[in-house]
């Protein structure tokens, strides 16, 4: 998926602020998920969460206002406890690489406690 | 209460971006209502909200990294079906006005309509 | 424009967080001036900035994860000194009114005093 | 430091999103600078900032509004040309560890060229 920097993203560095990168991974990889038929938003409603336990960026150059940014999102790994997704930002159209990233998750229920991930959801993850 | 500026809330014309000004209200009037001994964590935890109905900011002078910025909170009205807090940010200890705003809130439940705040919430809030 | 509501952008009570409309605001009006081949970017770029004056939101109907939101700006008022616009926020596709706003800007320069806005930038916004 | 979780920290989940980690991480810097007599404000006025090349977060224990969380920041490694912090945020005042990171930072100029940290702000971080 690509998106626009938003002004309110921006720092007084004149760039964007680092804590930005990690809400454009999450905005990657529901996207990502959608275009394999998978809802985050209809886990979430049957009471599923895939809480963050670790996250990783690496920030290689700037990403400004109004810079269109693409998000490549890739499973790393998938099991029935812990899906790790990795991400490459990727400045549109000159190709520049913005930033590296990885997010490890843990299904959790309502109640914050580790969950399996439903096998209608595995499925789809494990080739 | 006071609070320090972040970083994070500076945009690239070097000043706080307008949209956190609603974020310090808020962390105003819930500080107020603390000591009010009003807890606005119970308050929500027993299936109420103050949703936010209206919001007004006037930007009088921005507020920048770093600055101490005191956010003085006052009740404006309060009724079982309407609440509204004005607001005054004031630079520390120039007393410089950063700003001054209004919110207007209606309690509501969990689905998200509106009821009668409790009138153990409304008796301390009515002189 | 369109916008995916972010995960990031919901709050404890389920719904998008009051201070996240401003934030569509601004970016429903970079993307007015861009389809009037007015670079917002390049304007601040030439150290010209709109800085936000006042700013109101009616909530109507919130806004949820995963939801599309229409942006919908018009110019309001434009003159040398003042530049005021409207919104609309309209979920697709079935056309709830989501809020509505207005945000009044200042032509500023770099070090945050009132000016002129360049006579390139008002006449495309003066009929 | 002490911060008080804000109520827009939150996601709807019901705890405080990932991405407001780095946030507190940011503050409790700037602060662990202040209490040595570093001014970030005046490092940042005098033309360098101290950009970040890289962040981890391990989440351990979810936040919450209201909650009242204390960063500790540590300097893990200060060198002229690169300075690595790390933190720990443990909710106050039963001591549950809420998150731990480590963020790398590089001295850059204002165009973004990495450059040497002046001495006056190296000698007191190296013992």
């Amino acid at each position: 998926m690509d998106l626009r920097v938003r002004f309110a993203e921006t720092d007084q560095m004149g760039v964007v602020h680092h804590s930005v990168y990690p809400v454009w991974f999450e905005a990657g990889r529901v996207e990502w998920m959608r275009q394999r038929s998978l809802s985050y938003r209809e886990l979430e409603e049957s009471g599923i969460s895939l809480a963050v336990a670790r996250l990783e960026v690496a920030y290689r150059s700037p990403a400004r206002f109004d810079d269109l940014i693409r998000v490549e999102s890739t499973l790393h790994a998938a099991r029935s406890r812990q899906i790790v997704f990795d991400y490459r930002l990727i400045r549109q159209p000159d190709g520049v690489l913005v930033a590296t990233g990885r997010s490890e998750h843990v299904p959790t229920d309502r109640s914050g406690r580790a969950v399996r991930l439903p096998g209608a959801w595995l499925a789809p993850l494990v080739p």
